[in-house]
């Protein structure tokens, strides 16, 4: 019974998430799904990339929090249409949270959607929102044990940027651990070592995700 | 329709701690519900607790994780009592399997039950697993914007642990409005300063905790 309700849930979102999928593909727009632990640096990464890519890529940017509107404020601060959804107690962001921000933006104006989940390891790894691909952010000060802990997140994600790198001298983790579970976990998962403090890695990911949304608008026009 | 079923979930969830509670009296055993982020310091502080009171409490621990053993391994490895519940996915702990542990204990022997949650900011606060109280830590590692955007776990606890004070000098986060942002949401809120690594701090834990278990056992054998 109680399985069934999730299931229910679950299958309910993934509709919705498939017709958010057909509207970013025909507006030809690359989207992703930004996760973490809450703390773990999403809106700092935001930030700085939104800083460094903004003349080359058109980027919008959804803040799910529970409540509050910091982070979207933030995002908005640097010139960027920013839409934020309080979930109200929700521990994530579904298909249908996505859904009711689209008549907020002009998706003709943007390249590049990012959808900032709301601060949790665990449940926003379960529903998809449309996206193209997911990223994780772990930081340093949070441990090494986290993939073998919380594996699925690491599971569906694409990226796991490995944030703070700035504080290891002053904690016990070891970023090679992190780098063998997570890769037990997700063979393809492609790992950056970044500080959103220092700017440490951040040009490594710029050109990753610079690439990414140039391939995959590219293979969308050629279909 | 949504809200029913999650709303009959809690219900019966509420039930079940309530008998979880009255098993608890029964054995004039004291339980307190610890809860944080993924990272922040929960199993270290019940390392450190266990360290300095194992000879005045009776201690035992029930460990949630989603996967992995590794928490009640750390914990065992202090001679101390320990369960691991494997969550299988779920982002939070619940009454029934707080009482699916019940078989793996002699009460009779215990004066304090910890129950080191699923690391998550969010869910485990809205489940009552039938504790005397419920016990929060914030690493300072994890910014100091997180009452005001994840406020239901700071307005359930009667303790907040701010840890890695350790950290202060290397990262943007402020104490005083972490305390400021706190109170805002539960007034009622103790607060200490920690650190795990260094030991500043947990004196004052030790002692608030060692009264509350005393005080409340004797509160119980009066009634």
């Amino acid at each position: 019974m109680k399985v069934s309700v999730v299931k229910n849930i679950l299958e309910a979102n993934e509709r919705i998430a498939q017709e958010n999928r057909a509207i970013f593909d025909e507006k030809n727009l690359v989207v992703f799904n930004l996760m973490s632990s809450p703390g773990a640096g999403k809106t700092s990464l935001l930030e700085k990339t939104i800083g460094a890519l903004k003349d080359e890529l058109r980027m919008g940017v959804i803040e799910g929090d529970i409540q509050s509107s910091q982070d979207a404020e933030r995002i908005a601060a640097l010139g960027i249409p920013a839409v934020q959804i309080n979930t109200g107690g929700a521990c994530h962001l579904d298909g249908n949270m996505i859904r009711d921000t689209f008549k907020e933006f002009d998706f003709d104006a943007l390249d590049l959607l990012v959808v900032e989940n709301v601060g949790n390891l665990v449940c926003p790894a379960e529903f998809q929102v449309g996206e193209d691909f997911k990223a994780m952010i772990l930081s340093v000060a949070e441990g090494d044990d986290k993939p073998a802990k919380y594996p699925l997140m690491f599971h569906e994600s694409e990226i796991l940027l490995v944030n703070k790198i700035d504080l290891l001298p002053y904690v016990d983790c070891s970023v090679e651990k992190i780098r063998e579970e997570a890769l037990k976990v997700n063979p393809g998962l492609t790992i950056f070592e970044i500080s959103c403090k220092t700017g440490e890695g951040l040009g490594a990911w710029y050109d990753w995700l610079r690439d990414k949304v140039k391939a995959r608008r590219s293979a969308r026009k050629q279909q």
